[in-house]
């Protein structure tokens, strides 16, 4: 079975076709379809949301089954942003430093050095016949307004998973994706695929 | 397998039991459950959203899979309004008549007779694991402003399906049943369904 994994970043793509291997699930890329459709924009106000209008856009278009990700940071002090607008906090194309300055710039205008905090992962499968299913992970933790750590990237450097005194950016990868929100969603998604397969 | 399907809506639950009862899913209302909890507040701007968060609202407090389902009129006159808010267009308790008498409103302000629309719907499956599937069916037509016959209910005097001359209201419920938004998602649901039990 062929899939479409909508997403512009080949990391991802490596790591969930690795996980759907065993399931003879072929998982290919935007770029290896080599289509040119424009991205659809993203309004949604949730993950889901905006990983459903993804994944629907181009199961549509394509006439194919599509993978869709969203996932961010959810700050509790800060009424849950950067939420939907995580990877773009300080802009369209802002850089992680970018992002990562603006928030402890917010925290820091409420007097704050930290706050609860939580990382979220949607993952959503599309069919073109408009159904499909998702799964949900997250890792709740606290941020913090010094960065430490240079591993993994968005708000990894200002992330401290609950139970842990490191940041997301100071543990090894394998620690990371034992706890991630990405790798506990993509697990509930690998087991609902091989069920509906 | 026990599945609450969380609708204050009897006739709703009874149509769904039946389409299950092949699959040996025993199907439970919310009113059979006899548990008292808040419902949740309809925040969603989307029917998926709605319906997600239903579901899962219910899943995590019961522990038990829940069904939920969203649906409304897509008027594209009235920039897709009623939409999420179809049941309450006209206010928190408003009846069929009222809603329907705010819609012609609406339209006649505009100095329209009808308008394109579509009816949409949304079942969703939540597990408490936070992960699920969902489907989705619509009947395309237009909104006129004359209501017409007296069966169904919503906005079906007022809604006549692409190919037809008569309103849904007008139809027989077997017509109906077999166009129907909701017939439509519910038919893809339980294929879903199967696959997943």
């Amino acid at each position: 079975m062929k899939v479409v994994f909508a997403t512009g970043n080949q990391g991802k793509v490596r790591e969930v076709r690795e996980k759907l291997k065993s399931l003879n699930v072929e998982v290919i890329s935007l770029k290896d379809l080599n289509v040119s459709l424009e991205p659809p924009e993203e309004t949604g106000e949730t993950f889901l949301e905006n990983a459903y209008q993804k994944a629907t856009y181009y199961a549509k278009r394509l006439n194919l089954p599509v993978i869709a990700e969203d996932s961010g940071l959810v700050v509790e002090k800060l009424g849950g942003l950067p939420g939907v607008r995580s990877a773009r906090f300080a802009g369209e194309n802002a850089t992680d430093e970018e992002n990562n300055a603006l928030l402890i710039k917010k925290l820091k205008e409420l007097g704050l050095t930290e706050s609860p905090a939580k990382y979220v992962s949607f993952f959503v499968f599309s069919y073109p016949e408009t159904f499909g299913f998702w799964s949900e992970g997250e890792v709740k933790g606290k941020v913090i307004t010094e960065p430490r750590g240079s591993g993994g990237f968005g708000y990894d450097p200002l992330f401290i998973p609950e139970g842990y005194s490191k940041t997301m950016a100071e543990l090894t990868i394998e620690e990371k994706n034992r706890i991630s929100h990405r790798g506990k969603a993509l697990e509930k998604f690998v087991r609902l695929l091989k069920d509906v397969l």
